[in-house]
């Protein structure tokens, strides 16, 4: 199949090589220990997807300038500094299959280096002098860490229903998604119609990509980085093959579930699993994100016919059928 | 004594608690969890030194108006924010004699409550429309995550010179107390001059307060809260009093006292304490900080007399003064 990251990142190519080379001097810093930590980050560098969707948003409206750039390097700053963060919050020890920064240099180093990271990318908008850039990120912080904060309190009784995982999912992942779009549109036109198209765009792959992951959680393929099977089972998190499995049974069959996952053991986690998949939640999910990446879709015929177009589509095929 | 907290807020007295009430209605969120633990954080208020100053700095010009308490809600905000994560990367369980957020709800949630304050802060001044307070108030959330991160560094090799302790006292304390009264000052004058003054004022008093609290942990005075005597040095922290101490002495002799550091024992502590005191290293750091605090006072003399300027001049033998 031809739909692979490298294909869809065609029309970019060289803006990209060019991006690494501007991040890399971005995370520059005179404290050498900074130096340090940034050039062990640059070393394990990522998909680049956040990046990869500025600049093809905003190619999608002619040539990709020094803002659609700043873009860039300041959505990929702050999701490099959340998911410093989150490795602190989650005890995560490896990252992308290295050993992450809290393992290494411990809690203290890498809070302060999350904090350090978003403090710089929001410098980079400031020194560009793009205040509307701000307004986006800033409120896009705020939404990824309420949606955070919103999962962990209903997490904890069990009674997320899909409006509340829509909401959850909403925040803490399409906001950002959104926010690449919005930014690398707007880098590249005025134009308030496209820009509100492109933000959409980017929300509603955001939701399919979040939901795919959470299908993941369930189907029995192997990966190589990342959770295991099962992983946001153990840690009570209700995703929406799960919701959906649990409102089309009885509620004392309900309570019996909810009671497994509460019980932490492995094979209680299997017994889960069987379940979600025996009462449909797998099909109903793929079929939610299969709608959400139509609307998607839809969202991008207001422009003009394009390779960056092209690969914008091909990006939401790519998010529903990925196994990674 | 006259020169109390209370009689220097008195210029200000109407406006903090007006402050109160705004930081209230800024910190509402529409996620329970995050409105209860600001409820948590508001009850349990600090000294608010930093609106104080935010404030005076303004209306050393003329009236407060509603760009000051802006910038007082903007960097109490911040300033809670880092508290709530530091607590997380100190593993502190109590904060102003309350259980710390980490204590009660986890690191996660602290790391990611720290996360949402820090953004909120930054969103009031984005939709104040303050581009200017974004740009002061990014270069200081850098500075001060960086002056941490150099700490951290060199403490590890016990090799902090008096060059290095003002760099790291400078950013990680004195950068946002001067971005007070910057941010005061800018509210309410255009004037460039004076914005400067008041700037360096506020860097002065930052490192004759760090100055001072690095004296404390010397001197045997009880903390009701906070840090017990010698806290520092078991933290193998290089501050004035100790450098200044190993400077005059033989290379053997810091040789020994740097072993004793290392070493972790109570009684050791005691011993590096009395090293300290026998070679003078208390003086030296009482008079550079009043040194600095001169500096300070020096700034205001472009301002006309007023009340305002009264405290700021008070605040500095506050500051100097003070044993808690």
């Amino acid at each position: 199949m031809s739909n692979t990251l490298s294909n869809i990142s065609r029309p970019i190519k060289d803006e990209l090589v060019q991006f690494n080379e501007i991040f890399r001097n971005s995370l520059k810093s005179k404290v050498p220990l900074v130096d340090l930590i940034t050039r062990y980050i640059m070393k394990q560098k990522g998909k680049r997807i956040r990046p990869l969707l500025v600049m093809l948003s905003g190619k999608i409206n002619g040539e990709i300038g020094e803002r659609t750039h700043r873009g860039a390097v300041l959505v990929e700053m702050l999701h490099t500094a959340t998911l410093v963060h989150d490795d602190v919050v989650d005890n995560s020890d490896k990252r992308r299959g290295f050993p992450s920064i809290n393992a290494i240099w411990k809690n203290k180093i890498a809070v302060l280096m999350g904090d350090y990271l978003l403090s710089r990318g929001l410098m980079i908008a400031v020194e560009g002098g793009d205040f509307d850039f701000l307004r986006i990120i800033t409120q896009t912080v705020k939404r990824m860490s309420e949606g955070e904060l919103l999962q962990i309190q209903k997490t904890r009784k069990l009674d997320i229903d899909e409006t509340t995982y829509f909401k959850i999912i909403s925040d803490k992942t399409a906001s950002l998604i959104g926010t690449c779009c919005e930014l690398g549109c707007a880098s590249t036109t005025d134009n308030a119609k496209q820009i509100l198209a492109m933000r959409s765009y980017g929300e509603n792959l955001g939701l399919a990509f979040q939901i795919r992951d959470d299908i993941l959680d369930f189907e029995g393929v192997t990966k190589l980085f990342g959770k295991p099977i099962g992983a946001d089972i153990k840690d009570k998190k209700m995703t929406l093959p799960l919701i959906h499995a649990l409102n089309r049974v009885e509620k004392s069959e309900t309570g019996r579930i909810k009671k497994l996952i509460k019980g932490e053991k492995k094979e209680n986690i299997e017994k889960v699993i069987d379940f979600v998949k025996a009462n449909g939640g797998l099909e109903y999910a793929k079929e939610k994100a299969r709608q959400i990446g139509d609307k998607a879709k839809a969202e991008l015929a207001i422009f003009s016919d394009s390779s960056a177009k092209e690969s914008l589509i091909n990006l939401v095929d790519f998010v529903l059928e990925r196994n990674l």
